[in-house]
């Protein structure tokens, strides 16, 4: 009988159990999918180029991803920045550099203060009072109010609900400044943007390695249907152990049948925390053209997805397109035909006529994925965190829980995941003596 | 072969499976619990007084309802109301009569303003801007705005959260809005309450009756855990038939494992749309004394749960106390005998010292359900009908879907359970020849 269980190969799943096994533990890692990596997805074009499918930025504050990347020596690279971005909407298309894209000089008053103040929001310590107000409105509530200039919030919106994986109308205010704060402050999630790295061979490196060590103790193709506590021991598939961490995203671990039930806040909770919405999509070129024309590849449209430039040094031009909530949700409603033929004319507009013939597409709809139904994270939707938060990381019995949405800096992440997995995985050592006593020699 | 599976054995369940029968199918109900009913559930006292500790009203614009309870000779008895009502806070408790509170005559003027402009968007056509902006808010954000009087904002905001079983800074104001259509506007809820009656028997004595003459085909203990639609028929458990309606609540129907997955948008709308949160505790004493002490059993805490007199006539004095949302979850949170002397406690206050000893007690917290997981229904947060809202009705594949949450007409109500099981019903006649054609006599 092995000592712990881990459900969910991604990195919070790998990472929890590369630590018990440290610590001497005897681990199974159960993965309903066929690969290991969890909301990060590589892909392999010809040539072997990958393309990050899900996840990949690495930040230097991402500081245990970083130990983790160097552990494993994943090459990494900064992505290209040089060149002019574009500010697209409906009707327009204005090249800018710089953070902030142009806007009226009062308009960029009236964005700078709204950030400021987020800043503050995030850095304070809040009454329960204060949170409570905050739970109790949406995101879109409170741009409405703070930022009285229309072409300031738009943009706001379009940034923050990039940012979220979902429409602005959707997300409690406390949970932006939870996010926030998770992030080391408005600055600092900017910050991890702009400095971040990508991997050459995919965000998914260092969970390859991590799966390649741990061997036979991964088992794919093994969902998750139901866990058994028995006070004694975890029951889940075909094995038992002392302890089970399931790092699967929220909405998901709800649908898990436990025996015993879990307790009304934790099953509440679950239902409360569902899946934002996330598109990427990936054009590939012989090269990057667009650098040419002194372009950087970045576009944010008010009215559709955002584009960036994601080719690896050498290696063949790639755009990525992302989509999140509402824009992610009209594309998905188009046939995979349609859906690249709207996205390409996007890319026309932005980039010129060089864009129209790609020589390969690569694309991901996280909602379709049987084992995510969504991405990046699960959101908290207004009076949640406030009523039935306590119960996201609360161990239930010998059930413990790990996944990016659980950790308390860098929720979200990749970094979120690895340190959500650390954190359970440190829970369940200190919940047996056997478990942190010295092997006696055999 | 069955023609047809009918997932779950409450009202809409029932219903779905009565009309088909009717119409010459050859129905499988199968029921996850033990009984009948869904969110009616009848308990018994000794002597056979019946407790209803889940769904209890029916009221003369519930047409289908009172059609079936007479069909089925359900006897009903108009609630007592005479005497005076409470309003209570922690530090008030005040008598009143008639349909609103003591309130100083300016906030009751802006609180008939407020629910003349409840009525006016529920009864309007809404532009997609209205209604997108109303879908970007919550309740609290619509009554702060609308009702700047504390006190009324107070008063509307512990009704309209009972009303919907959970805090009104969870809800979308859209869905409100929607809600109130749904039951004829914002009197019609109110006419529905105060001129209800209850079942005498017990509110799931219909449902009892339907399950009878169903017979063998409603199968109890049988949780479906799965759906596979192989493109000619559904399996359901160990079952086949043409077709399946599944009634079970939203985030419930999300948790069965689908075969192929269900598309994005109907999975995305199934984590969006969680369970509100419901305790109900009865009280039973010799006789219903408060009724001597000139008082109707009616009080409204703005701080705590509701209480009303459930008594039968002839039977002896019932006090409900209905929590929900926040107050449910504090109750909930308290073991069982911490929570009777709680809620005694509060009887107490309202109805004096010989509230202080019941001779019996009943209580269910709907969130403890394994089978609901809450109560009375589930709620829409803040930009979900706007994005995924289309997802509740239509059928996928040879599934369809039914239960009080997909009604156009009182959803939430019993009402709209049995509407919403008999349009599936007609969905499922409207889609094989074979279903509408006369039987060829054998």
């Amino acid at each position: 009988m092995p000592d712990a269980i881990v459900v969910g190969a991604g990195y919070a799943g790998l990472c929890a159990a590369r630590r018990l096994r440290t610590a001497g533990l005897d681990v199974v890692v159960l993965e309903a999918g066929d690969r290991v990596g969890g909301r990060t997805c590589t892909a392999r074009l010809s040539g072997g180029w990958a393309v990050d499918l899900g996840g990949q930025w690495i930040a230097p504050a991402h500081t245990r991803f970083t130990e983790l990347a160097r552990s494993y020596d994943a090459a990494t690279f900064t992505g290209h920045a040089q060149g002019d971005h574009l500010l697209l909407s409906t009707t327009s298309r204005r090249r800018f550099t710089g953070e902030l894209p142009p806007l009226p000089p009062h308009a960029t008053a009236v964005l700078a203060l709204a950030l400021w103040k987020l800043d503050r929001l995030a850095s304070r310590t809040l009454t329960t009072t204060q949170a409570q107000h905050l739970d109790s409105i949406t995101v879109a509530t409170w741009l409405r109010c703070r930022l009285p200039v229309p072409q300031a919030r738009r943009l706001a919106e379009a940034v923050l609900g990039a940012e979220l994986s979902v429409d602005v109308a959707s997300v409690s205010m406390l949970a932006l400044i939870t996010a926030i704060r998770s992030a080391d402050g408005v600055g600092g999630g900017v910050a991890a943007e702009t400095t971040a790295a990508l991997f050459t061979h995919g965000a998914d490196g260092p969970a390859q390695s991590i799966a390649a060590e741990l061997g036979d103790a991964v088992r794919l193709n093994t969902p998750v249907t139901s866990i058994q506590d028995t006070g004694n021991a975890v029951r889940v598939a075909d094995v038992q152990a002392a302890r089970v961490i399931v790092t699967i995203p929220p909405p998901l671990a709800g649908r898990i049948h436990y025996d015993p039930p879990m307790p009304a806040a934790r099953d509440q909770l679950t239902q409360r925390m569902p899946m934002g919405a996330a598109l990427k999509a990936f054009a590939v070129y012989d090269t990057p053209f667009w650098r040419a024309q002194g372009l950087s590849g970045q576009a944010l449209d008010l009215d559709g997805p955002m584009t960036f430039d994601a080719s690896r040094p050498g290696g063949p031009g790639l755009l990525c397109t992302l989509a999140t909530g509402p824009a992610a949700r009209r594309l998905t409603r188009l046939d995979a035909p349609e859906r690249r033929a709207t996205i390409i004319r996007s890319l026309i507009r932005a980039y010129g006529p060089r864009a129209a013939r790609p020589l390969d597409w690569r694309e991901k709809n996280w909602a379709d994925d049987p084992y995510c139904r969504g991405g990046y994270n699960a959101y908290f939707p207004p009076g949640v965190l406030t009523s039935v938060g306590s119960a996201l990381r609360t161990p239930v019995g010998r059930i413990h829980w790990a996944g990016s949405e659980t950790a308390t800096q860098w929720a979200g992440y990749i970094e979120g995941a690895i340190r959500s997995g650390e954190r359970a995985a440190d829970e369940v050592l200190r919940t047996e003596a056997k478990f942190t006593e010295p092997a006696v020699p055999s």
